[in-house]
């Protein structure tokens, strides 16, 4: 979890509330540590902290509800925040009498580095307890509302975030503008927690990092490899009816490329460092796929006969993450791309695009990820991070703008967030706890095609440059599937669990009946496994349930006989007994039509 | 084509036939060519050359009818070879006399650095001819059989290969134990040439390799992209049914893993250079996928009841080949391989072995490769080469020639062709030159689990160490494809063909029909076209006939009044009229059966 200090929109009465229960939570510390020295206590996203030295007198975690209790009397106390103002000199004479040493040395080079104001260092006291701080703050300590607060945690963090200086102990409380609010954090927080993908990767067998292989670069067990298959398969359908065709190219390629491209030397350090055979010859991983399948469409004479040309890989490329910033499958630094680059004629391009959202939304309402938010990224032009002229870019993000209108998308516009080539359309998705990621983003690029010569001969027999789409609906494998585990919690539809069917048999005489039913599936390369373990039944069920297996099939004497199975889905009692050919039967369009039985609103097709 | 020397195994008799051939030339040439200097005039693998030379006075190819004549001549006149040994001096002085400056540098060379004989320098002589020489040669001139050695080419060669030193002309000979094998090679040649897969890898738009992306890193574009694609598909289905289980995992790791396999420093010759992030922060690519299978492995304390664990991966791997040894997809930088590593116990390893190899031999046989051999390659316990006790390699060389012996293999047994840390079964597969390569191996290992410290905990509760299976039975992508290329002539069947199905309509009335038929097969995933060209007919049949479109369907009115389709086949002038659901039905069972249609033998699965 972010502990990013807030944007300080100190009008924001939030921030004020935040940062007032900062020092009322400070004033109920120092109540039963009166030796702790402060340092600082930001508001933060969700609430707020203040990191304290306690010396040899920890505070420990069993106390925060009296510190709780503390905190609400102040409330109670209406007391008011009164700022003053203080030379250094009064500042450090004040600071030094309670031995405040934190707070001398910032203190110090508030004034050194000219930050401290024209009327001096500021400060904000509350009843007995006076903090330096620039404030704003409620107008006094009964305007925080009832419940809205919560102690959190206490974690180390080091002075100034520096691992030379002291550790000291980091105080977290959560706050809301209501109690509701809280509670609905709270509520939210705890199933994101549950569903944390790192969490289920590791309890499904999905994924692990290994630290000799190297941070940020998963590998993906049996069963996490059956789901990236299975969008990947997923994928390959839908492009090939859309006219796609795949290609597949390296993951490195020499710095030549890069250097056409423009990623080098400016992308540089998003990379990681180059392979050296010898000084002219210097081989990189690959950040993206787009500069060889330029590469693909420049290597054979093009008409405009030949466009749109679709190229389409799911492409392995690498970059190389700061390690501070890799979080899980989120952000990773090797990452394999549903990625394409679709070269069309200025004709083409609207129609292109439009085909490409449709895909868009045709995937995230199937997946029914309906939570995301769709962004135009649009350039700035006080800004010189943008090529080409300004016709260009009102043409392009006129054409985007119409497309995502004529299709009746909602979005909000967003200036200076273009790609430097182009305009472009973000998918922003939120997380369980409501913060915002970009999953995927759909690019117009209107200025490679010049850098690498592409170009097509068009009806007129005059050579043109394309346009470039750069699409990637599905994201990347990593950052898609951390998204879908967190939104099932770890239970998949049918068509993508590593596990479709598990087969109980209620006694060892029915064993031969399951194994048939197992070879007739496996053989129709359906992925079940009969729990033939010596567990009781319904240690076998609760099994299947913490596997998040959709599919139970109960098999006793009398489905044998009558040659049936007893069909239970994932965490619902209710049980069907049908034929087995109807079950394979269902199982069959589950899988074709990639039905999303993971919701309770998909019935099973089961029938005659 | 090599140039390598032959191996002089000097007693055989075609060693001494091409040896006295590139003489016999080189007495011919200097007829016409009074002046020229000679240098090195080995015999080669299929013949012979000799480098000359030729000051102002080049040869041309149109001459080497008349020096093939003189040398008919030569052999004719039945001129005895004649051996004789010469000191330093008389050697210098004789050859100094016809100008011979290059065999003047060699025959000090010789004498210096030990290599002429107790008995001097050899040389000899045939009619008026010397060469200084090691022999042997045939009797007399008139032993070279009629008709069994054809001048081939002439080429440019550095003398002594050093680019810094003169460029000489090298004249090539074929030349064969008989006339007959002769006409045979330069047949084989013929068609090698027409199928050799870098030309029809161009023709055929399959795969490129561009300068800024690098040498031996091949880009696959569409049409080639779906010969990976149906491979893939084939293995994946294989293996599911075999009980493998599917793993992903990152192309690149830190070093510490190279040092834990010991690729690291030992293979390091063969390996991209690292990427360094610092000092304790090396990335390499890797050269094979083991090792971070072993990691998979290792992740989940494994029980005897989890084996065999079965993990398998198309995996992106990368070698630094040196530059000279790269040849078109055979042999390349970038390869992605049909890989999967078994883990058993070692009452499991006899059948797992088995099975293996019985998926080898489905697969080369329903791809119809039977030009291969199977080659045992053992340990050799004078080398210390090899890793393990002389009791562990017996047992294990025991249990796969065993295997071997009982599936009724036929094999050959080669000492020292082993990997490391095992035993392996070669597939060599021959080319149409009869030139044989390594196509894939199978390798049981029973070293490197000590290595990774991978064990299991058994029946009796004891951890013990698994063996492992290494195993790639189709090879890399790209050296498998570079075979089938060459072996089809680039005629694939239907289910691996890039364009499956060309339809010609016969005029534009038919076009409606034409696309219905186009949208239904498309929507079923085949790969159709319409050829809507405004070419004729006859041009549009031979289009596809270029490129060896396997299906051609013909549309014209009666056909469409009647839902008919005319199916022509690649290469065939039969042609059948068949109602389109009996075509579509057809062409479902070409691709789900993967039959191999483009050989003769298989008949169109056409029927009611």
């Amino acid at each position: 979890m972010s502990t990013a200090a807030v944007d300080p929109k100190k009008s924001d009465p939030l921030y004020r509330l935040r940062h007032s229960l900062a020092h009322i939570m400070a004033q109920a510390i120092l109540e039963v540590r009166p030796k702790a020295k402060l340092a600082f206590g930001p508001p933060v996203e969700f609430g707020f902290y203040y990191d304290f030295d306690f010396g040899g007198e920890p505070l420990g975690e069993a106390e925060l509800t009296d510190i709780e209790n503390r905190m609400r009397r102040i409330v109670k106390e209406k007391q008011p925040f009164v700022q003053s103002f203080k030379s250094l000199d009064e500042a450090v004479d004040l600071l030094e009498k309670s031995d405040q040493d934190y707070k001398v040395e910032y203190a110090r080079e508030l004034v050194e580095t000219g930050k401290a104001g024209d009327e001096g260092l500021g400060f904000y006291t509350n009843g007995p307890f006076t903090d330096m701080c620039e404030g704003p703050h409620l107008s006094h300590t009964g305007e925080v509302p009832k419940g809205c607060f919560k102690l959190d945690r206490i974690s180390g963090a080091y002075w100034r975030g520096d691992e030379k200086r002291p550790m000291l102990s980091r105080v977290y409380g959560l706050a809301f503008p209501s109690k509701e609010e809280l509670e609905d954090y709270i509520q939210r927080r705890k199933l994101a927690q549950e569903r944390d993908h790192r969490k289920l990767g590791n309890e499904l067998d999905l994924f692990f990092m290994d630290e000799d292989v190297g941070v940020g670069l998963p590998l993906w067990m049996p069963n996490g490899a059956v789901i990236r298959e299975e969008l990947e398969k997923w994928a390959k359908e839908v492009e090939f009816r859309a006219g796609y065709q795949r290609v597949s190219t390296p993951s490195i390629t020499r710095a030549q490329l890069y250097h056409t491209s423009g990623h080098l030397p400016y992308y540089a350090e998003s990379m990681y460092p180059p392979m050296t055979v010898d000084e002219n010859d210097e081989y990189y991983l690959r950040p993206m796929n787009c500069p060889h399948h330029h590469k693909i469409y420049g290597v054979r004479p093009r008409s405009h006969r030949d466009l749109p040309l679709r190229l389409a890989e799911y492409g392995n490329t690498y970059r190389y993450e700061k390690h501070g910033s890799l979080a899980g499958l989120l952000r990773v630094r090797a990452m394999c791309m549903n990625d394409a680059h679709i070269y069309c004629t200025p004709e083409q391009v609207e129609q292109e695009f439009r085909a490409v959202m449709d895909m868009y939304s045709m995937y995230y309402s199937h997946l029914r990820m309906g939570n995301f938010r769709v962004r135009l990224s649009l350039h700035d032009s006080n800004s010189d991070k943008f090529i080409g002229n300004a016709a260009e870019w009102e043409r392009s993000e006129a054409i985007v703008r119409d497309v995502l209108k004529n299709l009746g998308i909602e979005f909000e516009e967003e200036s200076g967030e273009a790609a430097f080539y182009g305009p472009k359309v973000d998918i922003q998705v939120k997380n369980l706890l409501g913060r915002e990621e970009t999953v995927s983003t759909c690019q117009l690029d209107f200025v490679v095609a010049e850098r690498f010569d592409l170009e097509y001969t068009d009806a007129d027999g005059q050579k043109k440059r394309p346009y470039i789409l750069h699409r990637a609906p599905l994201s990347t494998h990593e950052r898609m599937i951390s998204f879908l585990i967190e939104f099932y919690g770890g239970a998949f539809p049918t068509w993508m669990a590593p596990i479709q069917v598990q087969i109980v048999p209620v006694n060892d005489t029915v064993l031969d009946y399951a194994q048939e039913i197992e070879q007739r599936l496996r053989n129709d390369l359906f992925r079940i496994q009969i729990d033939s373990s010596d567990e009781s039944f319904n240690k076998k069920i609760r099994t299947a349930v913490t596997h998040k297996i959709p599919n139970i099939w109960i098999l006793g004497n009398k489905e044998k006989e009558q040659r049936n199975i007893t069909w239970r889905r994932y965490c619902s009692k209710l049980q069907q007994t049908v034929p087995l050919d109807h079950a394979a039967h269902a199982l069959e369009r589950l899988r074709k039509e990639r039905m999303m039985d993971n919701f309770e609103d998909v019935a099973l097709p089961v029938g005659g």
